[in-house]
């Protein structure tokens, strides 16, 4: 490693090759390992992943779900039970032929996703209606053979995620749990710090399977959108032919209504390119593996001094549960202050000779602010932090009113797309309007309706100009 | 579910059959999956390894490990760099041979371990001296085409684990981290409650690609043996095919020292064939889900009162950071007091209006003890959880020792075998010996020496009647 580090590409020069720096060098992702679209997660960003599954692992567990593991492979048949999802899923899927030295005589996929092999499971266990609701998740790995790879993290050909599955007795309560799903989608959006449009997909990018599809889109800096988690209503799609039915009260055999929700690494690279600027990562305090790093400034014959210190300021800040960093690594200041930017840490500490004889630190916050702070007065590190996330929630929230433009018709909004971000118009709903929006504009498609109100259409259709059935918001994505 | 729920199966009657019941019927894991050696880990069973999971991965992060995430997959060629290693895992390997819907160029294998993947990344990550100790860990899933899967848990074609993986600058380094693993073992093993023998595997069962395998083999109700963690001194196997080379302070270059180590979703089924009874699992209660179940004893006209106190009761256990689960499910008192039973729970409180009466709970220990405490001294509850931790671990260790038995001869081997347990022996370090001892013992084998402490033979080579090299430790295993 080379002791000068900054990133070397400004992200309005080209965001695309900033955002591969920024990955690499600030220890998130490499992308050079030998199997194309597999890549390495990071130490640096696995501990973002950990810090996202913590949040949302306690919160699903005070809702009552329960993890559990299911198989890695699918077999043929079964994935084939579900023929809508079977053809979603088949032209992306990586098969086994082989084992032990052997033909298989069946095929093996690796799951992209696990409502199959966990329905066949939840045919087994559900009897009554005293099984239900049945709200089980899984933390695991799913690969997908997709072409596009050339984004580490939104695009690889395999993830780690979150997959949740419920069987509920009826319909209101599977669309009840949805809202629950979305709700704590929406706490971790709020940890965050990111401020997403909840949209319910058009039927051409509903999940293979599913009744409706509800997504969490949000804007990178470039004004494009990336889809974070999702959550499907799956209806009796699956319950019908994999035959998950379970007697009622009244004795009666009756399908189960699912849903299934899922939230991946993909996080990692939304939180990069939502909130990174010219110097790295930001990472909002509530998800940093560290909050603060303390970095000695060190003088010929005042090392110990200034160690001691910062040992001690240390394990002050950690005793108030704070997840700190002392780098005393043999490495210059500068480089240092260079590698905690790009990794994002979210408040840095310098502690130097005169620091010591003031009797305070220096606190320079990544977002710029610099700071003295008195060492007798250390929680105000805590309240700097506080005001950084909330102060990242605000931005990302005025990000997302400012790049939301009205558009009338296809001209306006061919016009008004070049500034990016989401353009809000009017759609007739059928599939080929949609299809020549997305072309007559050079990519910006129908990514949905509002889930959480209903809005009035106040133009015609963007495209045939008959009168429009949905307000849309149509975006470029990754 | 049928309202009566104990076991059906002694241990004694027939060792197997009861394990298999008491993991499926306590909701461990399910072997109905529909791909033969995929088991389904239960979301009780997954519970246990969170217990496991949290306990490890706290205690490696205090040494400086860091997590991070390697591909499922391995190109045949990067496999192949190792030749012994490749050897070693090639028979038991899954292998991808098409995706979306193409044949694949190079066959992929789904990872049996991952050594290979993550060397080749070690390779472009360490420069210099500064760089090591590299010490990584990753918790993944692997899967191996084991022919002997009738036992889940203890056998699976897929499990769930966590793989260390480490390079260091010299020989001794390695060879140090290769003792702070073993205490890392052995303080999740306290944890367990569990007493093992660790012991060096002989040269036949050292892992592909190493110099020494140390491992901890535990004993199992029925007198064999099962092998838990381990951890292998990988010396420059790997480091010179994958070039994976630092330059020192004298700049000059060198192969780095490495070591590799791994614990697995198997320690379930050794928690339970160790400490299980004819009621079921035995949970310790450091790794217990729930270490305190509530149940109400309900009577007409008083259920308000007793569901008010039991959530009192529940309320102020967790304040004091007991794992409790107050039990108010629509079933009757004898079923829940089977089903938690037969998952392992260490300590069920039973309020009924009488228990209220007196301003007292009725505490009945997994291990059989039953008590009155004092709901005002409820401090009792912690102090008993405790005591019987304590408890488990005494009698584990008092299980190993009196099942280890000196035998000097073939003939006594074969006697005393019957009784089970460890047999120590001596042997002189031929293979033909090793082998022979296997074949004529119907079964025991060579597990292994002391790693801990080094033994003087006692007597000539048990087979073979020459002097003797080794103390070894001879068992059944699973």
């Amino acid at each position: 490693m080379s002791e000068d580090m900054g990133i070397q590409t400004k992200q309005d020069e080209d965001f695309g090759k900033w955002y591969l720096e920024v990955v690499r060098r600030g220890d998130f992702i490499d992308q050079r390992s030998p199997v194309k679209g597999f890549d390495v997660i990071l130490p640096w960003g696995y501990a973002v992943w950990e810090s996202i599954q913590q949040i949302f692992d306690r919160l699903i567990k005070s809702n009552g779900v329960k993890n559990a593991y299911f198989p890695l492979v699918i077999p043929e048949h079964l994935l084939k039970k579900e023929e809508e999802h079977f053809k979603g899923f088949r032209a992306e899927a990586f098969v086994i032929t082989e084992a032990g030295g052997e033909k298989l005589e069946e095929k093996l996929y690796v799951r992209p996703t696990s409502e199959t092999i966990m329905y066949y499971m939840y045919a087994l266990w559900i009897r009554s209606y005293k099984d239900l609701p049945l709200l089980i998740n899984q933390w695991n790995n799913v690969a997908r053979f997709d072409t596009k790879i050339t984004k580490p993290f939104i695009r690889g050909r395999e993830f780690l995620w979150q997959e949740g599955h419920t069987a509920h007795a009826t319909k209101e309560d599977a669309e009840n749990w949805v809202k629950t799903v979305i709700k704590m989608y929406k706490h971790v959006y709020d940890m965050l710090a990111l401020k997403p449009l909840i949209l319910i997909r058009p039927k051409s990018d509903t999940f293979a399977g599913a009744d409706f599809t509800v997504v969490f889109d949000t804007l990178t800096k470039d004004g494009k959108v990336v889809q974070g988690p999702d959550c499907h209503m799956l209806g009796q799609h699956f319950s019908k032919p994999f035959n998950i039915q379970y007697m009622d009260r009244d004795e009666k055999k009756r399908y189960v209504w699912q849903t299934s929700w899922g939230m991946s690494t993909r996080q990692i690279g939304i939180l990069i390119m939502h909130h990174g600027d010219d110097k790295g990562a930001v990472l909002p305090p509530e998800v940093a593996p560290y909050q603060v790093v303390i970095i000695p400034i060190l003088f010929t014959g005042k090392e110990e001094v200034v160690l001691k210190k910062c040992k001690e300021v240390e394990s002050h800040l950690e005793q108030h549960g704070l997840r700190v960093y002392m780098d005393d690594r043999d490495h210059s200041a500068g480089f240092k202050f260079n590698e905690w930017e790009l990794r994002g840490v979210p408040l840095r500490l310098e502690i130097g000779p005169k620091d010591i004889e003031n009797n305070e630190v220096t606190a320079v916050s990544r977002l710029g602010d610099k700071k003295r702070i008195k060492i007798t007065e250390l929680g105000e590190v805590k309240k700097n932090l506080e005001g950084m996330q909330k102060s990242l929630a605000v931005h990302s929230e005025k990000f997302l009113l400012d790049n939301i433009r009205d558009v009338h018709n296809m001209n306006q909004l061919k016009d008004i797309s070049k500034k990016g971000g989401f353009l809000r118009g009017n759609w007739c709903g059928s599939g080929e309007c949609e299809e020549m929006i997305k072309t007559d504009s050079g990519g910006y498609e129908i990514r949905g309706t509002l889930y959480e109100k209903e809005e009035k259409p106040f133009a015609p259709c963007l495209y045939c100009g008959k009168p429009a059935k949905h307000v849309v918001y149509v975006a470029k994505a990754y």
